[in-house]
């Protein structure tokens, strides 16, 4: 066996994983762009737009002084029964819940894997909305079980018997990543039909903070061996930077989870200030979160409308912090539309792994209108920088093979875009944009309220003769860029 | 299936395991003796006596600066590529290895959870020390592998046959809880054997910062896709309240093992501290390091001589911070050992889970002589108060089976104990201490420098009559402690 064939010892089906890419973005552009990461604007974490609790003036947490009482602990190990937590988290539900029906988790991620590692064997079947997060496949993947996606519409109708032969079923509320909130009354019904089939269903509500908490089945899930609720700090508190997430499930099987569970995989400065975080006052009905409810909302509407008025941008209804914008028509896929933004310090989520890799939609995460402003002018610039590299594609695929272009023009459904009869070597145009109205081009304003370059009334480029002679330059030796410059004095400039 | 009957859906293998009952008896012991932490004696937690690097003088460590840097980075999520973290780990180690070779995990269980979860599938055999910590064998179970438990002293030299049977062997260097050190040179041996036959071996360097780091095998971990290290920053460190530990692996295996990972394991906290821990000046030859070992070395010595001189302690030969105390000659057993030390205020370890429930063990962290004194200062007290709880049980059972004691006579190897024909009703002395000593009892100084209450010349319990009037008494209905004040005045006082 040679070096490259051999493969460390590890399970098949864990070969082809690979590591998450979001979250954390922050750090990489800022060092790419060299950037302040104050200067970065964030749309693709999902976080509280309100900022966390300590910053909010309604409230009387004071981080400080819980990094305090945190310091002093970090010389001893954390009780692992975690009472004081788990107690605080019991009393935020309220409803019955109590302190044995807790599962503390660093994350939610680690509870998922948690109640896999506890039911799934290899092989099980396990169920999972299309669209999900990728953490959902992934968990499954690590124990072996094969997720099957099935369209969030159709999950709640699932037939009895599609029930039966799952081990689990996975279902977020409100959804990620489209925000549609279910009622708690289908969640019900659902969750009594997977239990007479004796089948797990992992309701994530990660996000109800921000949407409507009356939703939640949380209360369920402590009388009901099949039912785990999965709530996080993360998201609705703005916390990402500590880890704590939590499940409510039957005191049997929490006792079971807190078992499997790691000990003290909570460390004391989480304990400290996630604690804290669950005895505000009023829990999900705190004035932090009731504040933020109404943020979200006003900026949501804000945001959808705005959206709704440019081109391109078809985003769904969200009941929460987030707005999925399916981006299908535009001629950019979601990654490089992600790409060219970034590019700009505008972070956004690229959709495509909640798709299974289809590249049409986007995520983002609701901001203030100011904020969401500042993405919508970079618009026109993203928009210009990716024709400009559409062009140069197109441009080193034409240098390298200008006999193809002529068989282009019978198979192009924009033909013609200019005139009957144009010559395609240069689909787009090698100069764009040139800035120079003697061309015919000229400046137009765009949905955006910027500006954009429009060549709709240039066409040297498709004047065959024309195009021969710059493609001659170009095929030139040397420098693409200096060639492009010499073909436009030598060509183009003297005919303006 | 009546109520009772029905389980959650949990996998058969994982019912039997129980929550981690070590670390955080702080909490517990304090809040039942009422007690302030402070004042609580911790012998159990096996953490640095030289506390951690922010109190020591030689080190320009700041807490509060780490812990400001870190609360400006709670609103974001961390860079699951944690560069900085594995990079520092990666230089405090040396020798080669690089960022890519380092695994982040949320304390040492996680990891070994991580690595088992990549490479076992149900029905596997792994081999682990006996003694080792009950992780290694609840990880193994975790995931339906069967732990085989090895004697420590014949794990180095396993037969190729089982080597080649087993998918995973444990390792711990020092050994947890004998203390006990294997030098580089054996384990090179053993790891080159076991890569040989491609069984994974994971090595466990928890404490080797407070023993001697120079028998690290890190390095070639870097190097081998079958061997993994594992360090941690909790124990060397005094830093459990965070948690982290961090594999050493080839890149390819931590390649996969970072992408099967939980995204974001690490919160902000704890990778701004424990990157500053791991850029400390010197590595593991830091000021702070260098007089940790040259600490646990004096005081180990001094413990080590000072409980070889008592009646029924003998401490094992150790290399680090613990020492593991054979106490099988003391008529108390191992749990029972701490408790009695428990209600005292002084924590110490019960090594029967480390020994498949064998009670002969106790492990004593090292600490200051001082500390150590406190603890020996409480001996003649815990004996007394045991004697008389064996005392008390024996009555009962005395009480209850008067005729059973006649015929324990021909069988005790004690007998007989004060005189021959002596009686045996009462084998325990129910007015012990009485601490009367006209009774022929007196006061003797004991190995430990306090005094113990003698009956050696007290005969009164063993005499017929005197006995059996006694029993008449406690075998009264009412009180118990009633019915013994009763019988010292009517039967023995007037002796006196």
């Amino acid at each position: 066996m040679s070096e490259d064939e051999k493969q460390p010892p590890v399970k098949r089906y864990l070969m082809g994983l690979s590591p998450c890419k979001h979250g954390g973005q922050l750090d990489r552009v800022s060092e790419e762009l060299n950037l302040a990461e104050s200067d970065i604007l964030d749309f693709s974490a999902s976080l509280n737009p309100a900022g966390n609790p300590f910053t909010f003036e309604g409230e009387n947490l004071d981080i400080k002084n819980l990094l305090d009482i945190a310091e002093a602990k970090l010389g001893q190990y954390p009780d692992n029964r975690y009472v004081e937590l788990r107690s605080a988290a019991a009393s935020f539900l309220g409803k019955g819940i109590e302190y044995d029906n807790i599962i503390p988790g660093n994350g939610s991620c680690e509870l998922f894997r948690l109640i896999l590692e506890c039911i799934i064997q290899e092989g099980d079947l396990a169920i999972v909305p299309m669209p999900c997060p990728v953490e959902y496949h992934n968990s499954c993947r690590t124990f072996g079980a094969t997720s099957q996606a099935i369209d969030l519409s159709e999950i709640l109708h699932l037939p009895k018997r599609t029930i039966k032969h799952s081990k689990v079923i996975f279902f977020s509320n409100p959804n990620n990543p489209t925000g549609e909130l279910t009622s708690r009354e289908e969640l019900i019904e659902f969750a009594s039909k997977c239990a007479e089939h004796h089948t797990l269903l992992i309701v994530d509500e990660t996000f109800i903070e921000m949407s409507d908490p009356a939703q939640s089945v949380a209360d369920l899930a402590a009388n009901n061996d099949y039912l785990i609720v999965i709530r996080s700090i993360t998201n609705a508190f703005t916390l990402p930077g500590i880890r704590f997430s939590y499940g409510i499930s039957s005191r049997r099987m929490a006792e079971r989870l807190n078992s499997v569970r790691l000990s003290w995989n909570i460390g004391a400065v989480t304990e400290t200030i996630a604690t804290a975080i669950m005895k505000m006052e009023g829990g999900p009905y705190s004035k932090y979160l009731e504040y933020s409810r109404k943020f979200i909302r006003e900026e949501r509407e804000y945001i959808v409308e705005r959206l709704s008025s440019l081109y391109g941008f078809k985003p769904l209804e969200s009941n929460t912090n987030y707005i999925l914008v399916d981006i299908e028509e535009h001629f950019m896929d979601s990654e490089k539309f992600v790409e060219f933004f970034a590019a700009h310090g505008i972070l956004i989520r690229d959709c495509s792994d909640f798709f299974g890799g289809k590249k049409y939609y986007i995520r983002l995460s609701v901001r203030s209108r100011e904020d969401f402003e500042k993405l919508i002018s970079n618009l026109d610039d993203v928009y210009a920088e990716s024709s400009r590299e559409a062009a140069r594609e197109k441009l080193e695929e034409t240098i390298e093979h200008p006999e193809k272009n002529a068989a282009s023009r019978g198979t192009c459904s924009y033909y013609p875009c200019h005139f009957q009869g144009q010559d395609c070597t240069f689909c787009f145009c090698p100069f764009y944009a040139c800035e120079n109205e003697k061309t015919g081009g000229f400046w137009i304003d765009s949905a955006t309220g910027g500006k954009v370059w429009s060549c709709e009334s240039c066409t040297f480029m498709h004047q065959p003769k024309i195009a021969k002679k710059v493609l001659d330059f170009l095929m030139e030796d040397g420098d693409t860029d200096e060639n492009i410059q010499k073909a436009w004095e030598e060509v183009i400039a003297p005919l303006l």
